[in-house]
């Protein structure tokens, strides 16, 4: 296994969810788990053998020291987690069935890591050793002090010599609540990245080119991304077309400066839970890359990743790397 | 929103069932929720924002107070319930799953409200200041005194000029207990209403035509419908293809006395709860009618609520009328 | 009804399995039911209404007494079991979903039946009025006392003129554990059969042929197993293609030593329990058999059987036979 | 073991219990257990070693049907219970706490147990090579063709030179609802019993000698009951003392026509379950009696037995007659 | 029944609690149920039957809809409580046991309802018809503009000649996080109260008078508040005695300016949930206060309505008047 | 906080246990925790702050793993923890109530840790660094193997200059499986330790004067052990008096060479959970022992921290020092 360590920065969240099939508060009781996409990402990155770095700020109570007893249980470095005092932050989800989507409330507004600016971390100690940083356009949204704090950490990353990856998870409800240019923030961001996780959407946004968003100008869309950022080396992201809220079809593209990979339409059927499936796309790419596989197989791994997280409960891709390597191969069989 | 109010005269019931993937009583468990016919019908209505009453009998105890308190909670008005000594209206179901058919067994034999009588309803005063009297084939199939209640209801509503919709609902399990002419009450029933849901089976059972009772005589059904009964202005059904227990496509068709309406198979998979898709496309298309929408655009929303509710465990639709156009956009996206 | 006592012998065991969705105790709870593939048989025989024993070894401890009183519940005639000290053969199931299949660890090393031999049981008197024995495959692999079990009760089978079925529930990783030739025990074992539940890889295994082990093969291998085991009449097994992990086609073949018959793919979709449908495909070809239909009644009644069985939490088939006929007749409406 | 065949007959019910803490329907869920009682009896004598039969009548549905399932899995001989159309008798239980006292709602009316008739059972069949009968004044309650059906019971058994148990039952708001006169009936059935398991009030009711209720007035009515009813050899009850409705303590009494015995309060604390606490103690009194116990041990026993109960969910007691013994002498430690 | 109407001010909080006997998400789960300290006053009032009306602001999203409907299923008036953009209030809560006591995280910085200030309420139509305000303490400490909007409240109460009744609720841990005079604020606002849910140690703290906290000055210190406050007739407070977490003693004192009464100890053993039990105290209190009884039987309903609000599930009080007064009389029987 | 390394070697084990009030298998389900006598001193002290670590073996499957995550999660240092293939020790615990004892059934037969002798662990390795080793009495009683992995252990610490603490934890059933001479393994192993875990009870049978087992030969029995264990220097343990299941009186005593201490009995009421108390007992005085607290203090510390567990579900004492503490003195208010 790659022994490079990987620091993943951003916000850790408590998840409370409405039981599969009932509105939220149906009845009386909130499934919980902890999840927030940077952590995701550190998760399976750990689950798959890696040393992998959650970097954040946990409020100093119960809740707080249960999200990181989370963490380490999985085998995530947990000792870039400051405890501050403050609120947890949180989001309720409602899942959705049928032609009934699910809904996000998000319910992070106030909190310790959203109160906690560059000056609330230590950078250089936090990515001494590390040889790559994971990021995402999440944490700028969460309020202005987090976004500063994204910035320094990627700036020092840049910097240090160390590799940036970054996911653009643009949440339009939460960038409405800010004042602030989100795009420019963006923009910076993506200019540390060896690689990004963004469609064409997200580069349309944030090169402020609107008519680069309609799929078919994916391609375009990297091309323009390529010329505009000079460290940027791939780019990629998955291509989902949804039958029903239990039944999709997942693809992924990625294209490099040179040349475009794409793998096939898997099937993704009876959906148990589909958040973090983005982020376990992030996690299976970025293993790939560190155990120095060709792009098509990194594509694939990442792909079966993504599809496998549909049906694990949580935010969490809790397989092994030999579970995902099972899946892509189409191993169905009872394994006893 | 419209200000009509509409009334929906039919029993509560306590709706108890097996968890899903279970036989009843495989584990000592039931879980319970609070239906009926045209309860269901008055709450989806609340939630869509109208004034809908519920006029019932309910027992004088633990459970019929709190199956008042959930009418009460989701928005219903349920000054048209009366409390009386007697036994709670009950089911189980067993739901099913692959090609294991749901299963209901009716234990609302003896039931307060089946033992309430013309005389135990002050209809004037019920019906005083509505504008809408909903009602459906289910209650005359309760005993010979709900029977009689429900035609005393619908003759004060054609007398005082409030428009009628009845819903078939036709069971004929419990029919079979009861020792009276059905047909003859659902005629009468039927040529009160301005608006019926119902399909060529129910018509033909009603005109002791059995020959209507075939698919493709739907049309024909519908023309010997308002041929028989002057006041009634519009048929509605829903179609329902079954691949499996939790695979459905399911379409609609609207006739009136100078047109005919359908709108296209939506797939419906995944189900959770198939209980009171019927009711949800009733208040879906009563909805519509309220809100003055032409005819297809009031089958496409009774369309998509009842698509919807098969997405949501228990016997209510709970979703709003937002919630419903947007299924009915395929707006599947996880919304944050 | 068929007066016939059919006795089945097996290990009986408790399944301990992590709620749908979740991997092995990602949440502190297990759900717990009763299983082992000849008491799945015998269960379901007995509720299609067959006279049942199970012949079988348990702890005398509150687990081996709650395994015995939950047969006994569903009808089954425990009389055949001992209670001897020793511990519960258990095995962890993580139920999968989507692309992530299933998963068993077997515990069943040390358990009181792995620990039983022929010395254990007093065949005679267990067969004593019996005019079938069913067994499996999977009971030499639990251990070589349990191998010398099963060998004697076959053995007193034959000589008593008790008709013998046999499934070949052939786990690897079980015999992978034993250090004893199983091609050879499962050969002898066969060769008193009757009918044996077995498909070309069974036979290839046996055969030690592996070229017919490939699924075109499947009547070429039948007719080796008519050429070597003279006692056997019947051979018959399921065909599965799957889509996804809750998405299957399920078809049967049975082969005779003069005719080949099939029975058409069944859809089976929205998979609530995988576990225990072999076993349900067997006890529904043998109530078909002990009824005297014809071959091809008796295969689509098995099928029916097989896929109702995926509808059914845990891992016996609890449907009774007029369920499954209905089924098999697609009889998907709610039933009230 | 004795080897007497003991017949319970009375109503098999299914309790619908809120769980511990919460008020009926405050969440969605119900537990569901097995109950009645003389099937309480039935099943601790036969968790006791006993041959004990339930007589009774259960609906012909999935709900009768896995009633019967439940005391067949305990050991009860259920053969004496015949199935027949109709619906199931149910019992809804909110249990107290603290200064809460538990509530319950009889739903029996109209159920097939309250319907069937002293034509409905064929006691010489029932009872054939039995030697005991059990039976209570809650039967006579449940309505006229019930009452008739344990009348004629009882009068068989005392043809047949059976023995016979009566335990009072005297539930006031079920007699409430019937218009004919249970003194009369309650004496005829006491009449017939060997030993009767009642108090100071039930002498009184029914011997309408109202004086005799008084708690200091046990050995009195006692005395009355003997002069009144040659028949009767022994006459017990439990006397509870509540500080808080988890927390009692339990003595008991035992005359006879020329002793009194008498056991000590023993600390009931921490309670689980209250509900069948007294039939827990008939079925310790029978037990002793079987076995011959010398009436101080019978007491004894039979208190612990009640004692013990308190601790298990539901209403039979699962206890082994070696863990009311255990109990009885105190040993609390955890047994490894 | 008396008609007054009664508005209770305060927050609506939604509680996520652990299981008994769990640690903050040592399973990951969290039991829901709605509270905060005037809402459980209005509540259990309505269920004593009065006209209750909850004047608060909650989120729009479905998290504020769902505590709306849960109040107005009660019986809750509930068109005093404006929805606005912005995050619920809420509370997690880790139930003690044994010697383990209690703790509850507050999260309600920057809920709608600390943000909502004197300009979001209309208190002349608010309390316009009303003839009784009830407000606490806690309101003060949720926030600033909390704060001035409950002196606005208390203001136009006492300027429309309202009655106002006021419960200290003092939480240190939310003053501590506010950077205002908490002391001048309370002041203020028993100076508008007709009666005052207070001990010696909230006396001691708006009078900033230590010397008055201790146990055996709570006579001074009554009279030190009358001296103080003229509008104030009466205060009123309960004495807990905790023998351990689950075991508790309860007794409760009332002065007027005249007179001084007191209630004897009541046992409260087995606790089911104390949270709650101060409220439930208040509206027992009030509700006498609005029947017009004598102060004793005053003291008595409250402190009965105290102790059975031990025994029930959540935040709130559901118990009936007719209820609280069989638990005062120590009716402890199962109630069939 | 002393920095001692603590390392504690056991099996770790898996606990299945009945819901509270229900007997094993009752309902379908079980809850499950990790636990094992060892597991549970090295996770309360990892709580109070210690480098604690455990030594131990686990299956290469997903329960070693998961029980491994979980001491990860909870701060234990698990890199002593070695993965093999076998099965995971288990055990099944039906909690007690009333007057009914907890029961357990050990399934540790076989167990990867059973099978582990001396030669799978390399002491040198794990002792590096530290301080402290604690073991116990029941790890000999596993089996062969693990009595001379244990006995290795011990004799190397001692060999390295590391302070040993041993837990007598005597388990009657666990012995009577082994054929091997307990009392002299014992005797060695507590030859080694400088302080013991054990009452008259252990060294009685130690020993092999059963004279010395009665209760008032406490003191004796530690003159006795201190006589023959030259480099014993302290004897502690409990005083447990059960006045039923829930409601106990726990004191402390504490014997040095020089010197006698007890603790004052405290009441623990209301218990949740029973199991793990003796264990979080030895973590707290082994806490203030590293501490160098005065024995006095001491032994208060290790009453509490064992009182406290009480409240807590499952074998882990989850509490930090400071909850003990506060529990030391009697703070039962909720805290907010």
């Amino acid at each position: 296994m790659n022994t490079t360590r990987i620091v993943c920065f951003g916000e850790v969240l408590a998840r409370l969810s409405a039981p599969n099939g009932e509105m939220l508060l149906q009845s009386p009781r909130l499934d919980v788990c902890i999840g927030g996409a940077e952590a995701n990402v550190a998760v399976s990155l750990a689950r798959f053998g890696h040393d992998a770095t959650v970097a954040s700020a946990l409020p100093a109570n119960a809740l707080g020291r249960a999200a990181h007893d989370r963490l380490r249980g999985l085998g995530v470095d947990t000792r870039g987690i400051a405890f501050r005092p403050g609120r947890m932050g949180l989001y309720f989800l409602t899942p959705g069935a049928v032609t009934r989507p699910s809904e996000i409330i998000y319910d992070r507004a106030g909190s310790v890591f959203a109160n906690s600016g560059p000056q609330d971390y230590d950078w250089p100690a936090l990515l001494d050793g590390a040889g790559w940083l994971h990021i995402s356009g999440v944490t700028p949204a969460v309020g202005p002090q987090a976004a500063q704090a994204v910035l320094a950490a990627a700036r020092h990353a840049k910097d240090a010599g160390i590799r940036v990856s970054f996911d653009g998870n643009y949440r339009a409800s939460m960038w409405a609540e800010q004042g602030y240019d989100g795009a420019a923030i963006l923009h910076e961001l993506i200019g540390y990245a060896d690689i990004a996780f963004a469609d064409q959407r997200d580069i349309a946004l944030v090169l402020q080119r609107p008519e680069l968003a309609a799929p078919e100008r994916r391609a375009d869309a990297a091309a323009a991304a390529f010329a505009t950022f000079p460290r940027l080396g791939a780019l990629t992201a998955t291509v989902r077309v949804q039958h029903s809220i239990g039944h999709h079809h997942l693809a992924a593209t990625l294209h490099t400066r040179g040349a475009e990979y794409s793998a096939s339409p898997v099937a993704v059927d009876g959906i148990v839970d589909r958040i973090g499936t983005g982020d376990a796309y992030a996690a299976g790419v970025l293993h790939g890359m560190l155990q120095g596989w060709a792009y098509n197989d990194i594509l694939e791994f990442g792909l079966a990743a993504a599809a496998l997280k549909h049906s694990i409960a949580g935010d969490f891709n809790l397989a092994s790397a030999e579970q995902v390597q099972a899946a892509r191969q189409g191993a169905f069989d009872v394994r006893r």
